[in-house]
């Protein structure tokens, strides 16, 4: 009985870490699709999206159940109170990347991007990617410095969307009002993508901690 | 003892009506100083923002507590789980009220808003405030068909948004890159507020219930 109750234990945890890859997976495919303006791979991610979200019920079924029935404490109670919690960033981050994929999408078959916001753009898509890669193995190893570090990178990204902002409003902006636009959402997308990583991170600190990191402004 | 219990649970759901009420305040006075290019009140909104996370500190530890010493079942025990889960939602509303607060002290003594996008802006400022405030109700009455209504009214913040953009990317626009990216995400702002009331109706649903409502894209 213990011994099954672990197994599924364990099985939220792994779970958790496989959602995380999902996700990881529609942010880097949402990105590529916008740099290359390819809408077969921005339907494939608004597709997938679905996935994700049954996984969410999925997890949350199990650990909402294994709550119920097994009256965990301690550790183990974190542990299922941080998955209900880090799911609700998992779908919310999976739902981000479907907005990324929908901009390519609707400006198809043009590039959303034009070339002078690329770089930036380019950065916060790949910082966002590395920040989701690192909270998957966080949760994986319950890693509590390399979570603290995660908040360092999240300033990184603070420095991009400035830079970002720079970009659109600078006197050298050629492309009118609806591509700023996009810029300054997509922007936005991929820096929400990043503050959630964060805030899986600081669930990972109180779940092995039991305290709770400074809050997030 | 189970009197006792009873009572700590009943002052976490009170707590959880009063920080909604904090919420529906910070918005309605992050929309004054908005529309009012008031700087001070922006900044009262900004500063009032540490009393909404000190409530979800508040609210999570106790609910934590209830869950590890009281080890509640059915009902009692998805009441909990779901206010662990809505202080996540309405600390984010709170944060989406200091934004617009935000923007509002960033373009003082200006009017952070061109005239023409005022009455869109205003539409989706009261319909977000009165979702909020519908969001307290369903909470404090788990009202169930009250928070199936409510996802229709999403319906109508759903319209505000495009009614949004196409202000700005009309062609009668004359204000330039940055109000616009202003303009887009405020509108931004109050579509989320309004999302996550959304969130904190269907997580009703599922505490009366014990279903979960089709997933929100």
């Amino acid at each position: 009985m213990r011994e099954l109750y672990h197994e599924q234990l364990e099985s939220v945890v792994a779970d958790l870490v496989a959602m995380t890859e999902q996700v990881k997976v529609a942010t880097r495919r949402a990105t590529q699709a916008l740099f290359t303006a390819d809408v077969e791979l921005a339907e494939s991610v608004i597709s997938a999206d679905v996935h994700i979200d049954e996984r969410r019920v999925s997890i949350e079924d199990r650990s909402f159940d294994l709550l119920a029935r097994q009256q965990p404490v301690a550790g183990d109670l974190r542990m299922l109170v941080a998955a209900l919690r880090m799911v609700a960033d998992l779908e919310r981050m999976g739902d981000l990347a479907v907005h990324i994929a929908k901009v390519a999408r609707l400006r198809y078959p043009d590039h959303a991007l034009p070339p002078s916001a690329e770089p930036v753009m380019k950065e916060m898509a790949d910082v966002a990617e590395m920040m989701v890669a690192a909270a998957s193995e966080i949760v994986a190893n319950r890693d509590v410095e390399a979570a603290a570090e995660l908040e360092r990178e999240d300033e990184i990204m603070d420095r991009l969307r400035r830079a970002n902002f720079r970009t659109l409003l600078s006197d050298g902006w050629e492309h009118g009002v609806e591509p700023a636009v996009d810029v300054a959402l997509l922007g936005r997308y991929y820096e929400r993508i990043a503050d959630h990583a964060v805030s899986m991170a600081r669930r990972v600190i109180y779940l092995v901690t039991g305290e709770h990191p400074a809050p997030v402004s």
